[in-house]
């Protein structure tokens, strides 16, 4: 079993048992946003997790150990084109230099981590329109002079 | 002048006035990652407002009118490489289908708006090391048949 | 069963039964555009829609289950190769600027969604030859500050 | 004198004189759309309707003369990063095959011709906000066998 | 069944029965050139014609109705590495502008057809080696303006 | 002076004197087109010929010199975007294998020199619409083994 | 069977057999060099050799009939990725104009042939580290002109 | 002064000099290849080497100095377009898997050196057309394991 | 059995037996690194470090002799997602020309081999944060004139 | 003044006054890594060290402002030509898996950072040829989950 099969697994039990990711989520005793991305192939669960996760979903052990192997991760596409993912990338794109200008404004020369780092998906609701409400918190680590 | 010329003119200024994003952005009346958008030629910004910029900046016209143009949205490198932008693009590779799952599953078949969008970056102190909090909203749209 | 699967089955079906994409589509009550981008897997069918559209094509529930998942919209050519979209593609490369500049005189700074969208393509017979007629509404979406 | 050249002292006079495309289209007696495309450099005009340009915007022969040029086609980008250009991208992505499979449909083996072609784009007001309405009808040429 | 299969039964075939291409073109009533372009997966045949194809190749039904599909013209090389086809595509990047600038001054502002198109390969008996000989014409498409 | 500066000077003293290529052929002894793709800097001409293409452009020494240097053969689209030059990247595309194919069958293993070569272009008039035909021969060149 | 298989096949025969090139190449009565690229599907073998090699090898009428068609010259690596090969790729990056300004120097303005060629590897030792020797002859090809 | 400036300057100045690779390469006591590597900013002279390139020449210090700089390799086309350089590249993609295979067998797991390494380029002259001879010598450099 | 087969093979087992990889080379007498390496297919061992190494992880005849066989070397991302791979390649894009200024420095022209090379990574424990320590060593290669 | 003059002028200053790396790296009271790199225009110096760093050199305070600021720090090639930076461009590719195992087998799940950083370069005497030593320490950072 590699992560690709058990990304559809998972995906298949989740559809069947008609579970949402928060219901995984809660099984495993984390966000829905980190929960989901370890079921897509994309970070690790420990041990405790992964059981959890492998039995919300009416999976075997095969599931679990695959949930707890550090990923190698991969992505085909340089520039993603399905809409949603697009639209971040071209977020990136536009506000890149600002982000790096604030960022270096507020703190001095470093980056953002996207390894010590959260991000919640939200439900804003609004008359015009839902919104959609994203929340990134990313350790700040100062470039180190020697 | 193009909008190239008028963020080297806009920057030179604000490092020999010593001002902050945040001093321009009072000037326009806009948001710091707004207005700094703006001047970096992502974004144009509305005759008063960008009136304001140039004066607080002791920029002249040609500045102001160059701010009010609507820009061509372009940039030259398909994977960023400086390190806090390609964060970000990280991000977008190892997060991307995660973000897609919750919106799909919270919001039904549809995207994110990057057009009708807000961002927020802001310093969150922490003793294990200061963070940055960024806030995101972007109106969900969602597919239309016919 | 996934996209690409149903794809080809509903093409196969299709062949058989001799149908056209408007007969399709007058089973789904939609029209054969939207009707035929939902079945070569790049929209999704509500409940009722999918389960017409199996219907006339004499095939069980798997292809309407599959036909109202929400896509992934992934397309492998950058650059299109078929004539028929490789025309499409350069009518963006050397009419895209004119429609940039023809939108943002008659709205303002923003884009045309490719969401809130509707297409339809006709035929309009000619005496000096055949033209495909082609009629595409988008959303004006004004870019927003803040 | 080249045609960036030109395309620059077009917009520059155009922007001074305050016109629009329409007013420019009125003086050339042509569509605003092509008329628009030939002062981008993408389309020549024939002599009469390039003068009559030139004079509209009050610039001399040199820019008659280099309308009536006939231009290289060239696009830098294979895939547009502005996005209003992106947004057409991605319908040809999402589209495209939709589009062939509809013209195939209707008119046999052939394509839609890039070249004998009329593009027009309109504001279609609408109270749940305004459309943009594009209508494009291209010849359709069959494939010929031998 | 699917192009890319009808090419390889086809190929093996026409292997084993010994048969030359003119001989397969005679069958068809076509010319060599048009009649392997569609062998090969990138042109249909109409009906009459694939049934000779088939049955002088001693093949069924099945390719029989595939080379009557309209194919999807797809290449996976954007610069062909083959030493026979590279040579054309080195032919297309030195001369391109050449056949441009040689087309403009006899026709005017317009492209020549790569669908309304035949093409001849011939062998050149020649002392100081052979040569091949190769006819192509072209319909030519003026511009339109509108 | 380089090659760049050379194409400029020729297709401007072209267009002063409102020669033709097939002018400026008769002059160098040689085809048009030929001659064309010499002064566009894609070959070089002997020393009595670039004299004689300088003198019919009223241009001087250095021109001639440059039209004498052995070009280094670059173009900077891997795919060209004009639409004159597309529609032959795709001829290459759609109809590689078949030539291939074809010159394989009638000359064995190898391949078409784009060396040793000609290529004329004519106006073939059509009452259905005038037609560009050309003509190329190549030496074949066998595959060596050893 | 395909070129890879009967390289595949021929790999494990050559190795099972403990043969070396210079082996199978004696068998053919080919050069070491010439007979490797064949087997390895670069090249063809007339059929004497073919079935020469294929009794080397103790493989049967498949693979010599495999080794006798012409082979289409792909590789998937626009930059190599293995060290022996990338060396290569370097050395024409490095030394390629180098080579040109030498071969125009001496030959006039042409090429030097990648078909009409042959390549020796030799070992030469040395008490320094032994070194690779490599001889290749290429038929000089001066342009035409027309 | 930079490389591509001495390059400039040394191929005017042996133009006008009427100089020959070989007359450059005796002056400095070196090959015509590695000279003309060094002259085109691929390589570094010693002082002397430098100094006796630049007299030769006519040329000053500058020259002298530039000569001695170590370089910076780089090349702008990762697929080269000049024929000359192609069919090195074309031989590279057709010969490089034949070349590792014969290095491998003759000398065991490792690398022919591109840095200790020579190059000459000889006109083997011959009634069915001269031949360009060119002998490579790479130092063999095995694999360490650790 | 290929590399691919045996990489798998290898890491199931790895897996299954509960062993590091420094179990693994302790077995085969080399370092962690090396082992680690061949067993992924990067490198090959000697017969009988690859005896020891399959025998350890209880792996018959075909994986030793795998391991025994030269690797071709190839890596299908050009520029590597994942992030622990990711930060080496932006460390060769921020300190490339750095390593290269000293090299030049210290040792003069010449570069540091990727084949005589050995590279140790080791725990740095600190109460800052553990740190991972890297230690490589190449043997410098000057260039060579001739 | 942009970080690619400071460079320029740094280097050639460097030139002129003779001083090595290690000269300019004393002053500033950093390695000579650190140093490089900020010349380079790949990091920034605090004040003092600028100050330090353009006084050694004997440069104004432009320069010394320049290396101040935060760079945007870019490459140009994805895959590296010079071949000192193309052989650890070779390392990632070869190694980078072999360096993902061992630091996730000591550490666990997470990467090695390239922030917080450093890397040495020293000269290795050895009798079979000196060897470059490069000592690399980055901070291990865990992924975090949530």
């Amino acid at each position: 079993m590699n992560k690709a099969e058990m990304k559809e697994a998972i995906l298949e039990a989740k559809f069947e048992k008609g579970l949402k990711w928060s219901d995984i989520a809660k099984a495993a005793g984390l966000s829905a946003e980190y929960t989901c991305s370890a079921c897509l192939g994309m970070n690790h669960l420990e041990k405790q997790n992964a059981e959890a996760v492998a039995e919300v979903l009416g999976l075997g052990n095969e599931i679990s150990t695959e949930l707890q192997r550090f990923p190698h991760k991969i992505w085909s596409q340089a520039i993603p084109t399905d809409p949603v993912i697009y639209r971040w990338y071209e977020m990136v794109g536009v506000y890149g230099e600002t982000i790096k200008e604030l960022i270096n404004e507020k703190f001095g020369d470093g980056i953002m981590s996207a390894i010590d780092f959260t991000m919640n998906i939200d439900k804003q609701e609004d008359p015009k329109g839902d919104r959609v409400l994203v929340t990134i918190s990313g350790k700040f680590l100062p470039y180190k002079s020697w």
